[in-house]
């Protein structure tokens, strides 16, 4: 079963104005540095929110399947949904069973725990990134 | 400034099938009776993620702006997020001298408290409800 909300994943075009932007809505203190994951395309910054984060992403370049969402969506938007799981094999064998289809191979992510992302169409057209927990969940 | 994330707004053509759909993922205890938010024009279903909630909407009319988005997003989609606030007068005047133009009036959302939304231009493609919290927290 799903659990906790991880994050919610934000593509932006500049991540250097969006951290500004969200630094004004939650505070300085909440505003992450940035990083690279360079594996998947993109730089990363967490905001944190009281019980979840917001990961602001930005494509490291054209090739970044963030590139092709901020084509439709130059402005940014609203990109993932990030639940954490127990177990990631056994969550993407329930997920599969349920007829989801998982985009790639399980990676590492932003959190150094193994990822996975879900296909929207399978999944009311939100794309899913399932995470397994850190240190058991948190 | 903002607070905890409320819920996340996931809009769908039918909140049936979505609700069996998020039974899958969360366990059939974790979603809640759909009611109808007959004001805005939507039928409404929570879902209880470990931190969060997630807002299933179904438009009841062609006039709901979510039939909009859905017009875009056949399959449906992430629609917005709600984040909460202690005060929305001090919250939507921190918001409008920031820049971001607040869509209509204050009205009692779905948890029975105060909300408003921000207009996604001005909060970087993302549409953003704040609510005031309910009871002081949750």
């Amino acid at each position: 079963m799903f659990g906790r909300l991880n994050h919610v994943g934000v593509a932006t075009p500049s991540i250097v104005r969006a951290r500004e932007h969200y630094a004004g809505l939650f505070g300085t203190a909440a505003v992450g540095e940035p990083f690279d994951l360079a594996e998947q395309g993109v730089r990363v910054c967490f905001v944190d929110a009281e019980n979840t984060q917001i990961e602001l992403i930005e494509p490291l370049d054209d090739a970044s399947p963030v590139a092709g969402f901020l084509a439709r969506n130059p402005a940014g938007g609203q990109h993932h949904l990030c639940f954490e799981v127990g177990d990631l094999d056994a969550a993407i064998a329930q997920a599969t069973a349920a007829g989801a289809r998982v985009l790639g191979s399980p990676r590492i992510g932003a959190h150094g725990t193994r990822i996975v992302f879900l296909h929207p169409r399978d999944m009311g057209g939100v794309l899913v990134e399932l995470m397994e927990a850190p240190d058991g969940g948190h």
